[in-house]
């Protein structure tokens, strides 16, 4: 039995200007520095708290670790960060405007980029501003020119099944902390979610979701988000979809 | 041939109000903060960019990194912690005003604590409100009840000989970020500094402090602080020794 706590960051910069931001490198807003501090309280009322924590290497994911351990008093635990956390790559549409490309591409392409589990956008140009070519975290690994969710899933696993399940096997409580579409492809493992309606999942920002895990690194029951409003909130969206 | 880059970290709350620290885990104030983003600035404009960075167990050092390597771009870095990277520990004087404690023992003994080589302050009782009993960050060890430099160096060395070294013999620019005692430690044996001498040498906050080590993992030349006013106030200060 161990415990995973998944926690996506806050608003960033780009988040706030419409924009889409994949790999490129940006900063949280205030608003996100926020969200975070409010996750590090929701872990410490609960007395949830992290022995590791794994992040992506990403400044939005690693500042929204830092500032909710921080807040939690677990500053001081060990630290992990594997690009396989990064959020998805968005090709060709990083740096872009949604409401722009939207308009430009209609809303069926649009959507289908967005959501679809198989189909990656249009790839990013090597000489792109924000293809990252010769960034120095990448400098052991080919940079993906675009993903679709199941190219994230692909390059999350190796990661899950190493790193995270080794600390999860040594019984530590491992806080992971990274994006959108990193935790859906870990949530949609834990939680076997189909290709189809893995499209409809959204991880709220700056909210702890918390696993109990079995010997075999499945869930033993639903995961909790540790905020109770959004629990309920959560509930009664379930509850409607009855009606 | 390796790079080691010493840190420490910027004014915390505690000495704002002027009380003894040690092991209390204070956090930083805003003009620590500013120190910790011109540190960062200052290793980004020299092109001193930290592969790993070594941390204590202790906010104020843990944030002083954070805040560094994120205004360098290089928040991505992995990140090592551990205790013995701690400031020296201030037994009973924990959590004491200076000046009270300056006023009660008598500017002999107030000296003889703060700077002898090899005699600590009293013992912390294990009861007292700052003696750090059940804190998780050190379970695996016995916290000290106090510490003169001499005991941070016994303590601190087996990290230097051990983690620090392995990731200086792979190549990698090393970042320590610490506290004032404890990088002491590490430029008396750096420096081959006499245990008389150690007493007059105090090392600037926020400033980073740069070694080239040569294969025998000991300084090749002096060590430069990056920060250009700063080394041209100590150079002045050679320089007025001489008159």
């Amino acid at each position: 039995m161990s415990t995973l706590i998944l926690l996506r960051h806050g608003r960033s910069d780009w988040n706030e200007k419409n924009l889409f931001t994949g790999w490129v490198d940006v900063d949280l807003i205030d608003r996100g520095r926020e969200e975070a501090v409010r996750g590090g309280q929701l872990m410490k009322e609960a007395g949830l708290l992290p022995d590791v924590v794994h992040t992506s290497v990403l400044r939005r994911a690693i500042t929204t670790a830092n500032i909710a351990l921080d807040e939690a008093d677990r500053h001081w635990i060990p630290v992990r960060r594997d690009w396989r956390l990064n959020e998805r790559h968005y090709g060709a549409l990083q740096g872009l405007d949604k409401a722009a490309t939207r308009e430009k591409y209609g809303e069926e392409q649009f959507m289908l980029w967005r959501r679809s589990f198989d189909t990656p956008p249009p790839q990013i140009d090597t000489d792109d501003e924000y293809a990252q070519t010769g960034d120095p975290r990448y400098a052991d690994i080919e940079i993906p020119r675009t993903e679709c969710l199941k190219d994230v899933i692909e390059r999350l696993m190796p990661y899950w099944e190493g790193p995270i399940r080794e600390d999860l096997a040594a019984g530590r409580t491992v806080l992971v902390t990274a994006h959108g579409n990193s935790l859906r492809a870990l949530v949609k493992h834990l939680d076997g979610i189909s290709d189809e309606d893995i499209a409809g999942l959204n991880i709220p920002t700056g909210m702890p979701l918390v696993y109990d895990l079995g010997e075999d690194f499945m869930p033993t029951g639903p995961a909790e988000y540790l905020d109770p409003e959004a629990a309920a909130a959560e509930a009664a969206k379930v509850a409607g979809q009855g009606r």
